[in-house]
């Protein structure tokens, strides 16, 4: 691999949130990318390319966004991979930054879903899950009871992944929900796949967010005063399981860290701080521990003392996390990105993570399974 | 630009068509996946990453059809630009593979039409040239009416495109339409957009195109026997037209050539063939002109005399193009980039062009206009 040095070096966000219909796709695009340039100091002359995350924007809806900041007749290019498509238009940013394509582009993930989804989102008809009725919810409800069965974790244990993120959100003005929530209200929230309720699932959401990638001669170019590099972009997929596989073996996850791992030269004990796709409280915990971020089984009841908290030793979700910063699908692996972005440089405020200087997000989207799904770790570093 | 030389390695294709909905999306892209691979000389074990394009096929299609020939783990991403989908897969596909990412990957293109469009394909509705009224079908018959009162071109020279594509694809076993039709079928057919009737128009289509990318450790690796490079895949979108622009101006065009020509090191007089993105008729002859292979104004007439004929001195879609071989959206570049292969190897049969040795292929996607757009321009030369 020849990937020169990239680095992101601004980012922006509209705030996460349920929007009436006149506040559109382009409308919370153009806000977002215009933060990132401008925190960049950037202009739209500046820009090379625009590589934009989305799922259900349409046709071209990067483009759509694009002309309307200025950047008309760029290469645009829309990536999908589920909830992290935002993520995956990270990813190919970076290797034709690093290829050498391009000094600075724009990366966007954005997603209107309040328009268009009823219920909750669910996977393709053609999913090879969803054919045996293995939807979202579902899924992440059985992995709660098979965790809470072989390690003796408690409901309460797993409910305070939604407790701690609801905590940190209050400090992020770009969160969709910015007020705390007790154990109780978790506990007692309506159900909906046993044992999880509606507080252990991330909401439907609107929203955009965006960075500003460049390589060294870019960074110089625009005199960045911020920036963290990318160490690493990995994307996998899932692999089919056979026989009776454990739903929390979280395969797809160990992968996913592993291969971030090597590109990073890194290991899981070098990250001080993660933006993790907790889409359900449940999936935070197995996830962490998929990545050897935290050990197998261990996970629930290092959140509920505080490991993952900011202030513990590896804080998990500053940004408050999908469950409440909120999950426009397509955005949330840019709005990840942003978090790292100002946590490496200082500028989180009231969530910020102390002496932060390695950062890991992971995305995943599609089946719970992840077989038909795609699965991003992006490792940053202050620069 | 730091890239590695890269190289197509395989092609495959299922045979555009309308099919039922038993064939589904899942089941074209296996074949054409497998029938690349097998072409190459590859088994599933030797691909790295898969590269996918498509529109309509739902969240994670790329990573479905993967799973089904054995691909489940790797990295899959899909990637939409509308008509330029499948060609925007085979962009970053090359990047990659040009970085040293990796030595053997899967670019496919498909797409399932029939079972979800209902009449033709429209842009999104925040599309701004939809929001004016102005479609596919209505753009280009102004365009063609312009194009006739301008340059004095007939009727029947704009129909001659169909006449000629339908003639080509009766050599290419994987064509929608395998028949000729006449000047007088095309003249009498039913009126879609005045002048244009419908056989000036490309059809709803399912089908999948599939091609093998190697880096030169790769086609060593594979032991390839045919191979032919890839020197330029350059994305641009549509800039704004401002006052009273004339729609035949091609400016996207023009540019996404400029752009790939410099890239390959040729000039338009170097390209020996083209595929090109003839959507309806007239579209085939402004874009020609707007890529500076035939001079402006002057397609008609040429067409009509023969020059773009196989046989001629520039054969333009010697597989019967989108009008003919068909236009199933996100494969269409991927198709392209499989005839330019066949080409170039030799490996082209009745339509063979001779001397093939430096083929382009032209996609566009999204608005008439280009403003909400992608062009894709690709460069193949015999290795």
């Amino acid at each position: 691999m020849n990937l020169d040095p990239v680095h992101v070096i601004g980012a922006g966000m509209s705030r996460f949130g349920r929007y009436p219909k006149d506040v559109t796709l382009e409308a919370m695009g153009t806000e977002a990318a215009r933060a990132a340039l401008r925190d960049a100091g950037a202009t739209a002359a500046d820009v090379e390319a625009v590589y934009v995350g989305h799922v259900f924007g349409g046709p071209v809806a990067g483009q759509r966004i694009a002309t309307r900041i200025g950047l008309a007749g760029r290469p645009v290019s829309n990536h999908e991979n589920y909830c992290s498509s935002g993520a995956t238009a990270l990813r190919e940013a970076w290797i034709a930054v690093g290829a050498g394509l391009y000094d600075v582009v724009l990366v966007l993930g954005v997603e209107k879903m309040t328009d268009r989804i009823r219920g909750g989102v669910q996977p393709d008809p053609n999913d090879l899950d969803a054919a045996i009725g293995f939807l979202f919810a579902a899924g992440h409800g059985l992995s709660a009871r098979r965790y809470m069965e072989d390690y003796g974790a408690t409901r309460e244990q797993i409910a305070a992944v939604a407790v701690k993120n609801h905590r940190h959100s209050t400090a992020n003005p770009y969160a969709q929900y910015q007020h705390e929530v007790t154990l109780d209200d978790v506990l007692h929230a309506r159900p909906i796949a046993e044992p999880l309720g509606l507080l252990d699932c991330s909401p439907i959401s609107d929203g955009a967010a965006a960075v500003v990638v460049a390589s060294p001669a870019g960074l110089r170019r625009l005199e960045a005063e911020a920036s963290a590099r990318i160490e690493a972009c990995a994307l996998v997929s899932g692999t089919v399981q056979t026989g009776l596989p454990d739903v929390n073996e979280e395969d797809v996850s160990r992968r996913a860290g592993h291969s971030a791992y090597e590109l990073a030269s890194v290991g899981p004990g070098d990250i001080d701080f993660v933006e993790m796709h907790d889409c359900f409280t449940i999936a935070e915990i197995v996830r962490l521990e998929g990545l050897e971020l935290l050990p197998r089984g261990r996970g629930a009841a290092l959140t509920s003392e505080g490991y993952t908290s900011l202030g513990g030793q590896l804080p998990v979700n500053p940004s408050g996390g999908l469950l409440s910063r909120g999950h426009p699908v397509g955005a949330t692996g840019a709005a990840q990105v942003c978090e790292l972005f100002w946590q490496l440089t200082g500028q989180a405020g009231g969530r910020q993570v102390e002496n932060a200087r390695t950062g890991l997000a992971y995305c995943k989207g599609g089946s719970v399974s992840g077989t038909d799904g795609a699965s991003v770790t992006t490792v940053l570093m202050t620069a």
